[in-house]
């Protein structure tokens, strides 16, 4: 049994739903529910759903960079607080992302997989695709440093 | 006579005012003279100022990692734009970017520095810090495609 | 049939003999054979054996920092050849690696994945392990600039 | 007064001599004194000499992007070393560097400068110049974990 196989079998901290209800609270400026939908939580994963709207373009027609780093940074959040339970002072410390393809005017797609959890550092990795999409049109590294867990 | 020394004596391709109205041109959603500001531009250099919006908080009451990511990204733009002119089709092709300090709820400035104007790729290093403060809130480096130029 | 199994399908350019032959050529001063050993190409693909000696080392006999950048960009390297062909000029033009367990005093093993392919540049993730360990020792991405193909 | 003149009044927790010594001792297969020389600490600034030698080439005669790699992270360590003083066991989290300009096969200059040194990370960035040139060949930014200090 490896790694991948023990985190099949711990549960996740938080449901998608849990997610949802504490970014709500926590985080009202964001437009949780109706912009960005966390479709699924495991332990050390998420998926979010980002609904298109035009505020999300750039020049050329295309998502823009920063849509596409908001979308990588909260499914990181996702993911951990999916892992380590509601903690809302958990931040982001350092994130590098590289944008691969230009991405179609549509609703795009975060996982984030947990790479690492230390005591004071989580580290991972996000892919972002269109929806309907296998190929990347992002990907990122991001740093989250976490409270005692 | 350094590369500074010669940096000074190149004069923009585009001043402060003409990136301004570039960027309301080409990226109407984005709330140019509004919500950013170009201050100063020189050739290799662009500085930005981010009027502070309660949209831009996170949890903590600090402002947002995505709202700095927008600053750096767009402040490079700029940069990119002062040194070789009105080219939209510039594009971010990765961005890493190192949170250091809570930034106070309060006005930013990004300024962005080239550090290699190639034929192909443009590099930059961006600094963030809170209106009145000298102490980076955060520090950002970037790659730019950028056309024939 | 989806971007995977596509690249199943696409037979690598280079072999991982041919790949090391061509390594020992263009870079006589890199141990390809003794110290590093190609394992396995494929197309978008290569995987990389560090072989354990002292001279790794970093304090609290750990495998130092330079030692895993080394073995990261080579086996991105060993990627790009496998995936377009023997071109000696293909150059790192970034990377980023995040250490994220202290590796033991043995073999290494990196994993090069092909993120994207583009006519200019190309952008993979790293994978490194202890030889019979799952979990990530270190992660990477990097970006080649890669010469026409 | 501001950040920088502060900077400029603390003396170095450890000069020049006194790191080169302590990396001699904790770092013997580095080597410190023949091939990499501590040129100048001060409170959050290290600079670093690497001696040119046919082992850093890289296909095309230019200096191979792990030299690169190793001086920017011993520097940043010095860095680290003449801020807080001798501690063996801290360790770099992350790094990423952007190779800029080609350099030359000669001697290279690491100068590393604190960004920010919290209670448990360290980050700064460092540029790195063939000697006697004034453009960066390459530019890094890196994070330490730091012990208690």
């Amino acid at each position: 049994m490896d790694a991948h196989d023990n985190a099949k079998l711990t549960p996740p901290k938080m449901t998608a739903a849990e997610v949802s209800a504490f970014l709500v609270q926590v985080f009202p400026q964001f437009a949780i529910g109706r912009s960005y939908k966390i479709e699924e939580t495991r332990h050390g994963f998420a998926r979010m759903h980002m609904v298109y709207g035009d505020h999300l373009l750039r020049p050329g027609g295309t998502i823009s960079g920063p849509a596409m780093f908001t979308l990588a940074d909260v499914a990181m959040y996702a993911a951990v607080l999916a892992t380590i339970g509601p903690v809302a002072l958990a931040v982001t410390t350092s994130l590098t992302i590289n944008f691969l393809r230009k991405p179609e005017p549509r609703d795009m797609i975060g996982e984030a997989r947990m790479l690492k959890l230390g005591k004071r550092l989580a580290v991972g990795e996000i892919g972002l695709v269109s929806e309907g999409e296998s190929e990347l049109a992002a990907h990122a590294t991001a740093t989250y440093s976490v409270p005692p867990h």
